[in-house]
């Protein structure tokens, strides 16, 4: 991990063998993607996709691409549909299609710009074309600094998300600070969901800088926001870089998300945010903690961040427990009445507990609803 | 490279490092899949999925699935219709569809039974379902020694040939010489010119041997079949160890397709088969060495053995040379009236040149027409 002694860029250096990546943060840095490209040697004569998301694509994509034809470079733009719903098969199509059009070779690049959504599909397209070029993310959310880092890429089948993917590691990562003013404040609250994951499952002393630092995190001061996604990076390299294909360790970044997935799941995607759905996850995990004999404190501490944050706690009434339940089940994390949950034991530190009792979760689901008045 | 010491069996270790495989080839291997998936440590509560061609599934599926389910194992039959037609997007989502029904989990494993087009598929199946599972190839062509070697798996889309896909090794290839066959007589010699193209670009003894058994390896003689297979998986193998990703001296596997894919495009595909059209691009190869100065028993002795193997070594009458050429424009290996091309040296010995003038070709092309009357 390497940290630019700078307050405008930061850099960290992703570790994984020769598919070591870079993840530059900070104002700016649209404008200078031609010359990143060509210090990092990207040949000139090989023609670049841009895959966009359309909530974006007009503020954004014309600096990046002015920078990458200043610099030489052929660039063609494909806009994706903002959504869930854009991670098909079919888009993948229409983007190799758009790829073999654009007379994209074997040392060409795919950028996604945008959220997961495009990182995740434009990604399995730089994975498959040509079984394999360069791929550049240049996230616009702050959610995308999880998917940023890992390697995992994706597209949704109609039975099962994330079904058909690769791990395929981009070049590098360019995190402008600029492009995530443009965030609706929903969308920015629930980001910081998974940045405040990161130091919940690693770094009790970034739980702290979340936790002093709210107010100016939500108003995305640029010196807050890049440290916060650095070291949420950090958190997520270091967990990566030790297990890159999802084998144990990696597990612990699940934290909340066996619930999260099934609230997701019940509400229908869009309902509840990503963020908002593991942040109520999360404090279900903390109730976990306690049942297994650890402080009452982290669930008390969990939940009093999230509400600072404005992240919800409960689950919205009117859900189904039985439903919940039955989602979790199909996400296969049980066996024989015992369920496989990330526990937290402290802030800043979680196991991965193999013998959670179903019915210690369904109380805690029962008690997370808000029509109990909790 | 190992090589048990059996007439019966053979075994050639692939080295790729920690994706390092072995290709088991002897006489009634389908009968002890099921046992062979033990020893490896398959899970035997992962489903699995066995994709066969249409073409030989009845014949040789049930024992496979009867040998692996007496071994405890749960096997689902997905069969595909033959030909390249297979090799589509819209296939490949049939085949995600059907392992989501058969349960397939990350641990489980997906199957080609079948030649390479069952290969390429199946494979990337396996390659990109939930980001890779485990896959067997079990060919059943000769043609399929190639492909069962390097880890190269595909789909076509409508503007190119496998464009879209992945590099997968696979965990071993189970190479059952019973299953070679009911192969039709000309997809047997159609397969011996990839197995002689091995011994061209790499190893002149294996040439000769090819030579001095033509008749028996014709007739499908088990040793001498198991031989030539061995060895030919075995060029291939130390090349793609040396290169896993193509970045040079894979190339040198290309000998004879550069010309071969143009007449397979300017055919049609299946109008010329894989092998054929590769002999006749490897004896245009030979003639180019004339060119350089190389000696001209070269395309002599290239000929003479294409002949005893019963393939073609003359461009059928009625295709286009500017058809032929443009063909080999659009595979991108030219630039400025230059082109690359595999030279054979001598026999068993290659080199990549890249400065073969565009108007030898055409000469050379023009040449090899069966309206010439050579």
């Amino acid at each position: 991990m390497l940290m630019a002694d700078s307050t405008k860029r930061r850099e960290l250096q992703v570790d994984l063998g020769e598919r070591s990546y870079p993840i530059l943060i900070g104002p700016g840095l649209l404008a200078e993607a031609g010359n990143l490209f060509r210090e990092k040697g990207f040949p000139l004569k090989a023609p670049i996709l841009l895959v966009a998301d359309a909530a974006v694509e007009a503020r954004y994509a014309p600096t990046l691409e002015a920078s990458l034809r200043q610099a030489g470079y052929t660039v063609t733009r494909a806009v994706v549909p903002s959504g869930e719903q854009s991670k098909s098969l079919e888009m993948f199509d229409e983007l190799i299609t758009a790829a073999l059009e654009a007379g994209l070779d074997r040392k060409s690049t795919v950028i996604a710009l945008g959220g997961g959504v495009v990182g995740d599909l434009a990604g399995f397209v730089a994975a498959s074309y040509m079984r394999g070029v360069r791929f550049v993310q240049v996230p616009t959310t702050i959610l995308a600094h999880d998917s940023s880092v890992g390697g995992k890429v994706a597209v949704n089948h109609r039975l099962a998300k994330n079904i058909i993917g690769a791990f395929h590691q981009p070049e590098f990562v360019l995190y402008d600070l600029d492009t995530l003013k443009s965030l609706p404040m929903r969308d920015v609250r629930s980001g910081y969901s998974e940045v405040i994951k990161h130091g919940l499952i690693w770094d009790a002393d970034f739980v702290n800088y979340c936790d002093e630092r709210a107010e100016r995190l939500l108003a995305l001061d640029p010196d807050s926001l890049g440290h916060a996604l650095y070291e949420g990076c950090k958190v997520k390299a270091i967990v990566v870089s030790r297990d890159e294909r999802e084998n144990d360790l990696r597990a612990i970044l699940n934290l909340g998300h066996t619930i999260g997935h099934a609230l997701e799941a019940v509400a229908g995607y869009g309902e509840l945010l990503h963020g908002e759905a593991i942040a109520i996850g999360m404090v279900g995990s903390a109730r976990l903690a306690e049942k297994f004999g650890y402080g009452a404190d982290i669930a008390a501490e969990t939940e009093r961040l999230f509400r600072k944050f404005g992240l919800p706690v409960r689950i919205p009434g009117g859900y189904s427990t039985d439903a919940i339940m039955a989602a979790m089940m199909h996400d296969k994390k049980f066996s024989e009445g015992k369920m496989v949950f990330v526990v937290p034991k402290a802030i800043g530190e979680v196991e991965i507990r193999g013998d959670v009792p179903t019915e210690w979760v369904r109380s805690i689901v029962e008690g997370l609803k808000e029509e109990n008045g909790v």
